[in-house]
């Protein structure tokens, strides 16, 4: 961390400083030049916020040098983190697609899906049962009993299963019925449900917030990763800009820079990303190109009656079509998706 | 709500929408003109969420005309809500000034700055306890010892205490504590903790998230509302924006957008929303002048030992001096601090 | 257009609000429900700013329903616009590759860099003359002398010529010497230029303003293609966002979008959209695997000597190792590069 | 300018770095600590662009210290800018107001709106004659025509003329009848414009980008007064976020920190920032209590028949009432309006 005093500073504030930085535990390197004056702060900075120092006399400005997490950064990891889920590795050769509507919403709805998922190429189920709605006065999932169809979906087709848990009252539940546990953008930095969930051995699906920088969001996989669970991929929904045209703006650039800081896996949601089944596709092709390791996609058996994202639900039919194309890009990519190994054929121009 | 069918439309599609806006207990008031058809939805439509009819084929927009929330709506209570908070009042004629540090750091610190901050003429204490920080290396606050300490600034001062809630398993704690329960801007979608606080009769202060728009906070506003607790305070502190020279933009805005839509009090938060001591006082004053019904200000003793946000705490004769300027912006607004009752007189010119 | 009244608005006032839209031309489709009435402004409504309505007394809301642009549309115009650019075609199975430096410096130096693109594979040869740089004390470009170089460059290369336009004071000159004008973002709503450029025949590279929406960006084509010239690309380069890890936020759903809205040619900008070489790559393959006609790219012999942009610009072999991985998402999207018709063969894993 | 080092960087790039610094006409401080290199580049920095060494290899961050604009900064200036206006000053203790409709519509409609908002209050009369329509199809302005009949409102009400420059080929004409160049929102980086008009000695009102950063407004008025046209005032008018409840959401903390960095006036346009009457006169009294030297407003003595902005119109009734508030903020601050020297009366509570 290095720390520019002001122009007119004095050496008082200058020494009052170094007493801070060493009192923090670190050590000092002084640099005093014609114009001004920089002090070096050397050691464990990344447990060192910088506005412990932001406020003192005669500061300019805190540049932090190194990142302000550790186990996520590749740096101190290098290789890939690549960890197994029900048949398949998550961050490696293989890639991922996630699959599932919205919200559970009936034994048949559920086991339904899954199926048909599968066949098309899936190779992880999802489906909330506790559901982040905005509204008070909307539906807010079927609970324990959404639990239940969905291990009866994993029973009949071998899919392991992906749920979002949203407060940590709800943790020993979830573990119980779940194969990964999936923290959603609105809790992306709830603190006390990450402290709670890295002291389990669950997977973890962390997505970013609606306007979470890329550093906030590998803050808080470090909270996750720090006690003790070490199983944590990461996942790009959109965020939040000014454009209306789209339901978030898919930020395409966090997958290169994400697989450059860090050595989790890293996921994209197209149908969050961009709300509008017209453009998922495109979208999930536009993931794989640029180097996610997976993709999570909403897909229900009957959108008009779904009772959530029905807009953004893609039908199995044009699922299946996405994943065959998302496959050829894998190929591409010198990857391939886990289930689907099919021979490649280029396409006919015009897929939209 | 308005169903705004593609002009390609079918009858069946047509006819279909028609069945789903029944089922969802609505009524329907069609309109077939040459271009397109409309379909009225009427009735109870707040607790209706759109996204229950974007994803039918042939829909091309659905158009909510009526707003989601109702309890937090001043079509539904057109009068000011006010509510007592020891000795005086919320969302009343006077204006209420919270004061205090971001964190409780020890006894001496909060009792030194509660004495502080009421001689300045602040009418409530602050002084977080349980801290949300990005870095799970930062200090992570007090916890229950930190209560006790602002007990004890309450006992010898008066003032009564708002403090952060994170999770709703510290509710039981905290309501044995504080005055007013403060949400803060990263669970403002941390949908269990604000259901678990509508059923509890404590203040609340609800603050807007980061990219929340107004009607998302109205929105969460409703979920306490709606649990039974009718004492809610909203607070502007600031939105996340690309400018960078300031920590956050404050969204001046939302003041008198909010005093059009909602009866709740506004209160804003200049500390985060700037981000920077020398702003604190600009923006405290435009809010008052821009409508607003109180503040929330941090004020350290020393910002240069503050364990956190030193760069934007107040020394406690600067918000002396701040307090003195929005006094007497209130009383050109024909309002009153809640504890300065001091004379006007014109200031020279020149406030930073 | 749609014209939903207030609830509580008077006959006079729907009555008022019917003058004013049959003034405007437009027929009217009057729809009375029980808690609404709505004013269906019916005809040629494209040209009708919505904010003509929205200032009448007991106006709500004001609804478009059809596109407020007509040429871009492809409604208007359902095949893809192609059109010839010196040997080859934009906008059709094709894919343009557009790369340069950012600034032409000298006659060597833009020589230089069209031999090594052309070799590498690029279709077309970008480099500014006139540079809209930030500061005044930085370099604006070598203006007339620059183009002769550029001149030199297609001479020697074939390749077509893109370049800047700034100021309609540098039509003649520009028209004189490059194949395509391009208008860059922050002039994207200089309507004086576009006007200027529509009463030209030479083809046009329209670059998306950082914080333009999607319907902007066509609402500026629609000036280039009213005036008579139909030769207009669309170029995402991305956004302004909150996100300050790149440079810009690459809007890849604009792509998808973009295509399903217009009939126009929509190429993608991937060093200003990242700001960063690492990331050049990733987001190129990611472009064509969305649906992108094209790319633009800058490349520099010797980018630590550029005098702008060095830190996004490729070196040539770096931009060569792009196209490859670019043609081979082209095969799979059926299309294929201009210029480079090479075998396919799957690249092993860890494309950066 | 500070260029710190990659941790692995080689003694060979770090001299070569010092080359390119010194090739730039700056010396160098190197500070060689254990864990990093920092290379200060000492000089005059501010006509450096940081891109011209961040694509050098080896180097991390280039930090700048002092401002990249000079002339506009307060440490070159730390008096106010104070320039007079036809019988008042900008940048003094006298608080300005400019008002007047969108567009100049006719003789009538602009004499007529002369006379009642200098009844009313106003300093300085605004109007439109070339407009910058997002629609190619939109009403563009009456040109000279609009010009004249400016002239005889000024001749009738003695009230200065603001109108909008959107190309330079309209200098020589604008030049001849206004008394204020705008260059609105979408201009701010037409940077041949700025350039042609710094040149002049008329006076200038420069609008903030929808999203520019104050820095990049700031480098705007420093080609302005690059040019030797040092009256520049700087207007607000509200940033585009993802917030869709106002039309743009108002900066007001751009107040403070421009009047922090800068000696020239900043005034604040309420109207656009805002997009709606109800909000107009709540944003006004923020901007004159955060500190502004003016307020630009739109007002039109019949908005419902404006041919553009007449949601955000005031009736001159209205605004006279904003002028009252407005004059009685402007006293608090211990200034007064140019023109209304009223007595101060404490309003009744409930200003909207």
């Amino acid at each position: 961390m290095m720390i520019i005093m002001k122009a007119n500073s004095t050496p008082q504030q200058v020494e009052h400083v170094i007493e801070h930085v060493k009192a923090a535990g670190l050590s000092v390197h002084l640099s005093q030049g014609i114009e001004q004056t920089i002090i070096g702060a050397i050691g464990e900075t990344h447990n060192i916020p910088a506005d412990r120092f932001e406020g003192l006399d005669g500061v300019e400005i805190v540049q932090r040098i190194t990142q302000p997490f550790k186990l996520a950064s590749r740096q101190f990891h290098p290789e890939n983190s690549i960890f197994p889920l029900d048949g398949f590795n998550i961050g490696g050769e293989e890639i991922a697609v996630i699959a599932g509507p919205c919200s559970v919403e009936s034994r048949s709805q559920i086991v339904e899906t899954a199926v048909a998922v599968k066949e098309a190429g899936a190779s992880a189920l999802r489906g909330g049962v506790f559901k982040p709605r905005t509204s008070p006065y909307a539906f807010q999932g079927l609970g324990e009993e959404g639990l239940e169809y969905l291990a009866e979906a994993r029973a009949q087709t071998g899919l392991p299963i992906v749920a979002e848990i949203m407060s940590q009252t709800q943790l020993d539940l979830m573990v119980k019925y779940v194969d990964v546990l999936q923290v959603g953008a609105r809790n992306m930095q709830n603190f006390n449900l990450l402290r709670a969930i890295g002291e389990t051995q669950t997977p973890v699906l962390l997505k970013r917030g609606l306007s979470a920088t890329i550093e906030e969001l590998l803050m808080s996989a470090e909270y996750i990763l720090a006690g003790g669970n070490r199983q944590v991929m990461l996942c790009e929904r959109g965020i939040r800009t000014f454009e209306t045209s789209t339901r978030n703006t898919t930020d395409i650039n966090a997958i290169p820079v994400l697989k450059n800081l860090t050595h989790l896996p890293v996921i994209l949601d197209p149908s969050h990303s961009t709300g509008h089944v017209d453009y998922v596709a495109a979208v999930a092709r536009a993931a794989i190109a640029a180097g996610a390791d997976g993709l999570i996609v909403e897909v229900h058996p009957d959108p008009a009656h779904a009772v959530s994202d029905g807009k953004q639900s893609l039908r199995p039919e044009r699922f299946a079509e996405m994943v065959k194309q998302v496959g050829q890009i894998a190929q591409v990519m010198g990857r391939r998706l886990v289930s689907v190994r099919g021979e490649y054929q280029p396409l006919k121009q015009g897929w939209a």
